[in-house]
């Protein structure tokens, strides 16, 4: 690996960028980002050698691997043309939290085979260059859509690459993952900001918000840290599953509040042990996220 | 102080336990659990020196300090009877998540000037005497209400204990205290266990939950590893607010979906950066009980 193109120079893509200059420390990263700040902050901080221009893709022909980890809207606007200009060895990654209009949008392409779509299940709620973490992507999953489609060789660098970031595997069919992540992920988004609209409006007084945050809000609330630009178009993209999993959301607190308002204490306590079993399922995660 | 009664043998209880031997180290501690195995861990840690039995208040006459951490329906119960026994001296303090009943409860009793309702804001998600842990109530809000019911030397003998203990108080009209409770904590509650029964509902593999845990669920689901004993109490007794505030998040959630089956992209941006300014006032809070 000699030379590495990163689209959007945020936590993902910079820490990419670190994991990156770990395996080989030869390696000459150029990085584009909308954001000038992001930019300089990425220059300083050593992630990256040089920025290049969005109307200047060309330059990523020489690259041996281009990650794109900016908001999904703008993979599906950049991944076709950064397919056109790839060299035959060039490998094309992305880090979208969508995968199913991803991968639709890029069957056709006459590069598809040097793609491989990628959805690494790691992040925390801080964005920006300077929220970029060398062990980020360490003991988290890897999440590979149509691995298949993916030329063997190129394949095979990606999953070097990923094994040495001690990233574990897990292959997913692009509509699956999109229904598993709004499940898991988009709804638990969404949750968190509603509750940190809720509390503001109910609670115009700051300091009661913060005095009180540390009994239970505040590891609720954290999510809704989360950065609009990515997630709104991560919602609309993956809208029909987002608004599946909402109602059920909604349909579960409907009847959680008309059994307090029956005061139907047998029900809420038996409700309450049964979700307790989430214990043994979340006892088993890492725990480097956690640590924000 | 010579002699203290803890009855919960719990998280709180257990804290509270260590704290006061760091403070005393001559103090004697007589403990009352109805759970055996917490008796037992308890009496193993060496929270306590003695356990005491439910029919057998009378040996808390003899304490200077009575601290009663148990649910809130069980505080209720046994606050009379507490007092009832309590030497002139004894000044009994509760831990309970609501006080507008407990305050209710005991306006009448001839001792009420020897008790002290309180709210310390410290908790994990864990529970139990092997969770009890020295530094949990540093640094932390201890709210206290109707404190002029207090005789003023028993007040004070309180104030000394919380100092020592590096808490900061606030003091707070008991029916306002459950509002602003069930606002800011009590609803997180019911999100992150409603957020986790519909996970688990929609995702009946536990492998797809314990993968992608990490990309939001983890920590917006933390409070759904509580104690059902201690919480559905608490969201009965406080019933009227939790309605309230789960209404209007009810309402916000709607309104989210509305929006998103309408691709209103331009609503949900504006919407997640003003919900963005929850950073600047959770970024002031202590950070202890996120090591969890």
């Amino acid at each position: 690996m000699k030379k590495v193109g990163i689209i959007g120079l945020g936590l993902i893509g910079g820490s990419f960028a670190i994991s990156i200059r770990e395996q080989f420390n030869v390696v000459e990263i150029i990085g584009l980002d909308l954001s000038q700040s992001h930019r300089e902050q990425a220059l300083q901080k050593g992630l990256i050698d040089e920025v290049f221009d969005l109307d200047d893709l060309s330059v990523l022909r020489s690259c041996d691997l281009v990650f794109l980890a900016v908001p999904v809207t703008v993979i599906c606007e950049l991944l076709n043309k950064v397919l056109d200009v790839a060299d035959y060895n060039t490998l094309v990654l992305d880090a979208g939290s969508t995968k199913k209009e991803i991968c639709k949008l890029v069957e056709n392409h006459p590069k598809r085979s040097q793609f491989l779509a990628c959805h690494p299940i790691a992040g925390t709620e801080f964005s920006g260059p300077t929220a970029a973490i060398h062990d980020l992507f360490a003991r988290k999953i890897q999440i590979i859509c149509e691995f298949d489609k993916t030329r063997a060789d190129l394949a095979q660098k990606a999953l070097d690459l990923f094994e040495g970031m001690q990233m574990k595997i897990r292959y997913m069919d692009p509509v699956m993952h999109d229904k598993h992540l709004a499940y898991v992920s988009h709804l638990s988004h969404i949750s968190s900001f509603m509750l940190g609209k809720t509390v503001m409006q109910l609670e115009p007084d700051e300091k009661n918000i913060f005095d009180m945050a540390g009994s239970g809000f505040e590891s609720t609330v954290r999510l809704a840290k989360s950065s609009p630009e990515m997630w709104a178009p991560i919602f609309i993209q993956n809208k029909e599953n987002v608004i599946d999993s909402l109602e059920r959301y909604i349909q579960n607190l409907e009847q959680f509040k008309e059994n307090l308002i029956q005061e139907n204490e047998a029900f809420i306590r038996t409700e309450m042990k049964d979700i307790n079993s989430i214990k043994s399922i979340l006892n088993r995660i890492p725990t480097n996220n956690k640590s924000q």
